[in-house]
């Protein structure tokens, strides 16, 4: 389809790495992922936007590259990074706000001064939608200590989300170097994307929503990627395990389950997962509502992702789910980018192009996963 | 879930039978479907409306009983049966408007008065809120004609039900007595609820949208019952194998499709085929938006069709979606159904019960298919 | 996958036509399809095998394109037709039987005349693996009579089925002059595969088994293409509206229902109908046991059927059940494929290189929808 | 379905606490599960029995509970309890192996000690079926070092289970106190069940595959519990992130997946996880062959897992899989249950009494929910 919006897209200024950020050469190999991670986390308007236009994607919301200030163990470090990030990303999109926007990052160090740099994003600059936290906070003086945001001290923060309509992105990290040694070790390939990230979040995630958050700010909005970290397949078990008789201090509101809140105040996206099978099992769990397109680009491919989308994805769910998916829930989830700097309007199906209208002819044909009659085809670069 | 609205609902007046409608006794010995056929048609305050209220049916939209005005082939006998039928089941719905609602008849022998008829009934009469056609019209001597609506004759009465806002629910039929003699002799039982009504229907259903009736009326809009009477399960073929450079005559848009039309012009209700695997294909072809509940009462028991959908589906499909299809969308589809005489009002997943409000404590247990933990429990009659 | 067998693929021979088989002009323009069909249907061992190869279909069961003798009213030429185009078939699939097999046709005008013929085509001709029947036999003087096969005199033809061991695929085809006329007028684009042919041949499957036909064959096994021609979607209806107490006089086991066929004495194949949706739905009520691959070439386009399911199937069902589908299952129902001329073995998901073997270098890559990380890739014909 | 075998079932013995083993009272208060857990731990013959027939449960594997030897930091303590445990536990099912086996305990400090267990149990003691694993072994002095077995010391174990022909079931545990003391402090509810049991053990599991245990010893079969731990929704992720150019000394087969192991190596059972979305989108992503139906009792109620299989899931799934899922694939995995002892035998649908066989009178219904026409009915304990 047409005008999708991805919305869990990494992003770097130069400064970042001697600010204490993400070390690109940290991760792997370069050329490894399939790109040149580092150069393509500083890309905005050039590859970046090329891709996008090669594959349907009219907006991404951009977001320092995990961890950001969360990976900074000192407070001054992690509220500097914050700052000179926020500044570069809002220079950056603003350049080209119809195409790009921002998620802000902030040091959890202090709530309140979170809540400010939340503010001053969303006041006195330009160009973001939301903001994004990458699980939990290190601090101490080995890096070794967690904070989570599920204690009462950070309802500053989150009741300056709410009070923004700041949707609050959860994104996933590595695990401190103390764990990682007793944990990781010989299985590091297990502490990342592939099982480790979302063994962590999914729990920081679960914490907020037990201890009460939501329902103390019942307009805050929050989105964790990678089809919801596990999640969805185990909400049955969530909600039958924390049963009241046995949990009886849990917070959150005693009439309500977990999987009241998405479709409402939790939603999930697509980065990263690009599997069908777990997308049609989130959209039965949780609902179309709750569920939203996203790459992780440059940890992903652009042209990957949007294949799978536009073709796999396209071939398994209806042209209206399709498209509030791709493009119509992110509208309503983050409603700053209907607004005047991003101005991006609800899309139909034919004006997404899914559907009926394939055939440049004006014409349509349908079922034709090979135009070919005669020849298999082959997928060729451009 | 409570509140479920249901829309093909069969009713009958105590003169329906000698005006040539619908003959009780024709179609199965008393007692065989489960009830007294005969006297559950006539009845709509007393047994209908308790079970309605043991079940969690807050609304029905009534309709006479197939094939109504369309089993007469003389086309004075069938008017009279119109119009007497709307002026009974008017009476009968606005009884208790906040209960029911009424889908009217029309003869459809002349397209013009049928659109007068129409006209009538939204206009003069009260309680209704959609209209029903069942199938072909018979005509002519003995009964063997069939008049389909696609032909360009039938353009003033689609114009009257856009202009009306009046969705047409179609609904099936058993074949022509010659058509029956050559093809169901000794398969009788193929002929009606089992295969041939669905396979009847369809064909007409298509035949009204590949004529463009859609595309010349915009705003118009259909329902079919019985899960789609086929279709969702065969959309692709469908729209594959109607391609235009094979018929180039068809005279829908060239430009979409018939999955196009789903969700906004075309809907599907549950009457009768309480399948959750046909539903979940339904949604994955059609779109949520797109599906509606009903029973097919009396044909069908109330308190079937609403434990499939308020356990069963309730087990398989997330709240939001689960009270779209339970009542939303009913509220979208038929919009009379909001205003004034009727009163419904939209409600979330809390309101209608479903999802995290079982407890009657305000506390929440969840997975609880059996509710004892020793004992296996057994369905009992209330 | 590699190693696909197809099981519903067209064939014809030189003298079909003039025998009063398919007229290939007759369908469409030339061209219309894809192909040029005429040629295509006379093909075997070029350009089909040469797209066989391409796209991974090891084998294929070919059969005299419908209606075949079922088309011809008279009794002599129906008989002489399936003769003759035996005869043809099997010197055609045994010039590389490791590659084709085929599928007898009988007129059906006489039963015992069409079980010899089975007989001789499974005793005195080589190649030969199951037996096509397009639908109703045409009888009469103008063709309009429609001879079904759920009647006691067809038994003869079953048992004969039964002790050959030979599987019988149930093919659809057109209606009769006189029903054309009387229902297809102006809307003959829904007369044909889009609709019309599954509404009749469901019917003729539906009778055949209610009959009570695999009661007294109990190892006669049918095949039915195009996704089970409707009946998988509406499995719930079929059986709950087929109710005793209603028809008591139905000849099918009191103790089972329509569903229980599935998998042991029925099966469907996804010829023509290439819906990933349709499919799932089917597996959810058939079981993956009862559903086989098939194409319908040449009205389908071999290398459009291929990618499906090498690439959107692959992506959306387990490695395990695909290759059931694509292969594994055909072996079981025709017992034939894997007996000496055809020599036909089980295969693993490794041999056919689908689930975790796809880089050329012996090390596997996964969830590469799209093998450049920077380039959208298009298809292109080979 | 009647003759359903549960795999994940736990049990105790009078000396398990005194030993070391699990304390019932410190889970969870007396009766908020359910019933009194320390004392249906306890019980085979009476109470648990008498719910297996009331179900339809055919046959128990039993096992300690959990943590069992895992839980003892202490060399010699485990050996003790695991020794005395599994003399117990054969003693137990002895008096009735029709209808239980047991799964073996082994402490896990000396690998050579764990084999020489294994052995002792499959060879001088009668009743086992396989081995039961609770996740880490415990160790060090105040029990906060975490033993994995995806080392090369532990091939001798994993030896001797192939070569028994053991399968090895993987059940979580709860974290180390040091660990539950850094991540868990205030949000007690989400370590154990709800979500930090599945995110320790899914870790482990994927330690072991892709430590290449399995390919080392191919005929070694694992199980786990809980829908799969989390891994069947995350497939497509953890085989895309587990990449050979990033991980090249991982040691897992480099031209296999890990979702190739499902199915030949690796299997799922449903305990405690009675969600019948996440049991569809586990058989989309591995494969019926790979599900097996467990309850999880005491911790589960017996009633309530099999009236959502016997129900909720025979309305969701056909008859084949749902006997395969329910039976079929324990008696492939768990080989010694067809043997002598055991003696169970492979049984149809029809002998299961599912699909077509409700009615007593040996006619049958279908689609009947709510058994009455008129009534809804309501759960009521027998």
């Amino acid at each position: 389809m047409l005008y999708k919006i991805a919305l869990e897209e990494a992003w770097n200024f130069p400064k970042g790495e001697s600010l204490g950020g993400f070390q690109s050469a940290s991760l792997a190999p370069k050329g490894v992922i399939g790109g040149d991670l580092g150069a393509n986390l500083l890309d905005v308007h050039e590859q970046r936007l090329q891709q996008m236009d090669e594959n349907g994607v009219e907006f991404m919301a951009l977001s320092l590259v995990s961890a950001g200030p969360q990976k900074v163990p000192n407070r001054e470090g992690a509220e500097k990074l914050a700052l000179e990030a926020n500044n570069a990303l809002s220079a950056d999109v603003m350049k080209r706000s119809e195409r790009f926007g921002g998620l802000c990052s902030v040091s959890m160090h202090d709530p309140v001064q979170a809540a400010q740099e939340l503010e001053r994003c969303f006041t006195e600059l330009q160009g973001f939608i939301g903001c994004i936290l990458n699980d939990y906070q290190s601090a101490g003086p080995d890096g070794n200590t967690m904070l989570f945001y599920d204690g009462p001290s950070y309802d500053t923060f989150w009741a300056a989300a709410e009070t923004l309509d700041c949707p609050v992105y959860l994104h996933p990290r590595e695990a401190t170097p103390e764990i990682f040694d007793k944990m990781w070790k010989g299985r590091e390939h297990l502490a990342f994307s592939a099982l480790g990230y979302a063994n962590r979040l999914n729990m920081h995630l679960l914490g907020i929503i037990t201890a009460g958050v939501l329902d103390r700010f019942p307009k805050l909005k929050l989105v964790v990627g990678h089809m919801g970290e596990h999640i969805p397949y185990d909400l049955y078990r969530i909600d039958h395990k924390l049963n009241r008789a046995r949990f009886p201090d849990m917070k959150m509101r005693k009439d309500k389950l977990v999987r009241d809140y998405f479709g409402s105040q939790v939603f999930i996206t697509t980065s990263g997962h690009f599997s069908t099978n777990a997308l049609l099992c989130a959209v039965a769990e949780i609902g179309v509502d709750s569920c939203m397109f996203s790459i992780d680009y440059p940890f992903e491919s652009i042209a990957n992702g949007c294949v799978w989308f536009d073709e796999y994805v396209e071939a398994s769910i209806n042209a209206r789910d399709l498209v509030k998916i791709g493009r119509g829930n992110a509208l309503k989830v983050f409603e700053r980018l209907a607004a005047g700097i991003h101005g991006l309007e609800d899309k139909s199906p034919a004006q997404c192009e899914v559907g009926g209208l394939k055939n440049g002819e004006g014409e349509v044909e349908f079922g034709m996963y090979n135009k070919s009659f005669e020849k298999r085809e082959v997928r060729k670069v451009l």
